[in-house]
């Protein structure tokens, strides 16, 4: 393979690339609200179309929620399969937006050159890096080194509800030597990473019922019990003073975390008031005695995502709601059990729920956390190839979010995946005005061309 | 004046009133968001017309807000003001309502005839007993027995905003002997009240900032104070264990409510648990030690009317927000001071708070509570009236809503207020499905002749 003329040809194109990222982040391709459903399906047609284009044999491929999008470099089976994912967060707070989210535009921020729209970091600008330099390659070399194959989901910001099923169906087409994922980020703007490890995630929505229908806080206010206050109590109840989380056996598994990955975490300087600064934040939280990096990547939390109840809008209403409403997430570590956790989670709520009340849960998915060994041969051939690329040396970082494929390679195809990703902590990533450094979408393809190059030695 | 002849009317134009309210209930006059503004400006016209085809002067006062109207029987001032409000809550939950809120229908529940409508009964339905009585008496006895003065306003759900500005304006025109006001309940379908003491009211909106902008719980979970934890605990430290308000000084002036309404109170027979029934609930709730009709009349409460942040629609963002918000409303007793109050409980929620997080309030009115003597002629004279008209005694009541007008009345106009209204407490008032019994409007009309008789003897 000519690794520098591909390199070269990448960077003669790039404002070809560009049009084709911005092409893509205008699909409104929101997956968590079910309106979005026909632009996820358009997006997910255009991708098919962009790998033929390329060379790929691509083809859309049906499930019970937002299409899947699959191409293979070669009629017999991939080496590796890279997977990415088209579908993005939602947009509001809509009102804090520059600009609108699905009209990308490039500006210039603390002298970098971005683009800035919903997705351009999670995940249409990862994936195109990928995308990016296969096209480079075919271009240049007329074939591929390696048998590529490339599985795009639609439907990763809402739990993936198709993805198991199909990585089952089709598990003899998708099985490879390895997985290559683009969803995660750098250690700073110089600085290249492989994640090794991967917090995983479990969701739960509830709703608890007091009175039968809204009453006037006047009339009744005083002698009936306030689904809103309740609602307080038991969320005020999930974390006890330390910041620990405060349900029973929560932290079983926790001690699993790789003690090689926490050394190399001890190795990276990181303040933590810079961290807290960067987001308006002074005091440090979460649990005592431990440091900001092992907080982010080898403990687990449990967050309110969202809650609600009552009179919300412009104005007054004296009312006492019948209904409260949350949503609750957990990062999960080591060997924690996340339908373990749920139960838990559920039984302490309705053990604390008065008695005429009602409680409601309903199932979102939940996935165990993640580690890879560090010296895995693929890990250190692309840590080769990254040191190359950046001039720097590649860190072995955590993940604190949650990418549940990785866990789903595992399991149904068997499969280790090597997490590289070029976006930063500044992308504002399911945030308002969310971008994309050019540089990380620049020299991502180009670290791409360099990992395929040597993953193919 | 001719009593009965008048009562007679009223039962032969029984379609022709219903038709009337009915026309008034298709106005959406909610006060509440300014969307419904020219709706309101409606309503105020056609009740402006209406008084004037009765044999009123009536006319439309422009106000920064809604307008008022104002009418006079006599060129000369009136001896006894009627006040109401034209204005209506808001529909929403519009899902639980059986049918479009404000196209009122005639329905039979549990064999009694009611009219089902947003504003049926607080306060549209209430106002025109009082309306349709007077068109009554002018019909018959081609005068009015007393001079009557009518003030009808449209912001009585949104804290009267103009009230006070215009009453002050207006003294001389609007000060008379005694004010009627419509606005309350009867103690049961068949006995008669008059009401002789009302909770205040204060209330009280409040948003939190913590991060500068909404993060992924992923990225930042574990490491990141989040403004729905810190609002879960600062609503739940809001009562103690025991039901108290955990406000410093909150319970001064408590003391103040009189032991002869106490002693009112107490011959009423009242079933907590029929009353806790009759919401689908079945445990008692709020103070300990105090009686159910002492805990809704006589006692102050704290309750939260709203709250919300993060990510509250379909589906999931695992959201850390930047911001959390409530809205919370105090009812007050015997001679609580709305404004220290407020004072005391925007420094508790501010020491609660993180130090790097910014609290907002913003400012919504309050009351004082309100108590009126039970030997008073006029309130002697309705009670004989409301005896005759329900062949059953009449009771004192205390009222756990407040009517800030009834303290206007007295600061600016110096005058006290008779609290007669119709209502029942299964009406849903600021719920889904408001309504009003045809009985409560009916008798409701036939009342108010009679009062006006009683009190021009």
């Amino acid at each position: 393979m000519k690794l520098e003329e591909t390199l070269k040809r990448l960077d003669h194109t790039q404002s070809e690339s560009i049009s084709r990222l911005s092409e893509l982040l205008k699909f409104k391709s929101i997956s968590t609200n079910s309106k979005y459903k026909s632009a996820c399906i358009d997006t997910a047609k255009w991708l098919v179309t962009e790998l033929n284009n390329i060379g790929f044999i691509a083809s859309l491929r049906e499930t019970k929620g937002n299409p899947m999008v699959v191409a293979h470099s070669n009629k017999s089976k991939g080496d590796f399969l890279f997977y990415g994912h088209y579908d993005v967060q939602p947009i509001d707070p809509i009102k804090e937006w520059k600009h609108d989210p699905f009209n990308p535009k490039i500006e210039t921020i603390e002298g970098e050159k971005v683009i800035v729209a919903r997705g351009a970091s999670d995940d249409k600008g990862q994936l195109m890096t990928f995308i990016e330099a296969c096209r480079a390659i075919k271009y240049v070399n007329n074939t591929f080194p390696i048998n590529i194959s490339i599985l795009l989901e639609g439907e990763e910001e809402t739990s993936s509800p198709s993805l198991v099923p199909f990585l089952k169906k089709n598990a003899d087409e998708l099985k490879c030597k390895y997985a290559l994922v683009c969803d995660t980020g750098m250690w700073d703007k110089k600085t290249p990473s492989i994640t090794c490890s991967l917090r995983g995630m479990l969701s739960e929505e509830l709703s608890i019922k007091g009175p039968d229908r809204d009453l006037h806080s006047g009339i009744y206010g005083g002698a009936v019990n306030n689904p809103l206050k309740v609602m307080s109590r038991l969320l005020a109840n999930l974390h006890d003073e330390n910041g620990k989380v405060n349900i029973p056996n929560f932290y079983k598994g926790v001690e699993k975390v790789s003690k090689e990955l926490k050394t190399e975490w001890k190795k990276l300087t990181f303040s933590e008031e810079k961290f807290l600064n960067s987001i308006g934040m002074s005091i440090p939280n979460g649990e005592k005695d431990y440091s900001l990096l092992e907080k982010l990547w080898g403990r687990p939390t449990c967050e309110i995502n969202g809650m609600w109840g009552g009179y919300i809008e412009e104005g007054f209403k004296t009312v006492i709601p019948s209904k409260a409403y949350a949503k609750i997430s957990f990062r999960l570590v080591g060997d924690q059990n996340p339908e373990e956790i749920r139960l838990n989670f559920r039984k302490k709520l309705s053990n604390e729920l008065p008695e005429d009340f009602e409680i409601n849960f309903s199932n979102h998915k939940g996935a165990k956390a993640t580690q890879f060994p560090l010296n895995d041969k693929i890990i250190n051939k692309a840590q080769k190839a990254l040191n190359d690329e950046w001039k720097s040396n590649t860190v072995f970082e955590g993940g604190g979010g949650s990418i549940p494929i990785v866990q789903h390679f595992k399991n149904i195809l068997e499969m280790d995946t090597l997490l590289v990703g070029f976006a930063h902590d500044d992308d504002n990533i399911h945030s308002p005005n969310e971008k994309y450094d050019l540089k990380s979408f620049f020299k991502g393809a180009r670290s791409w061309v360099r990992i395929i190059h040597e993953i193919s030695k």
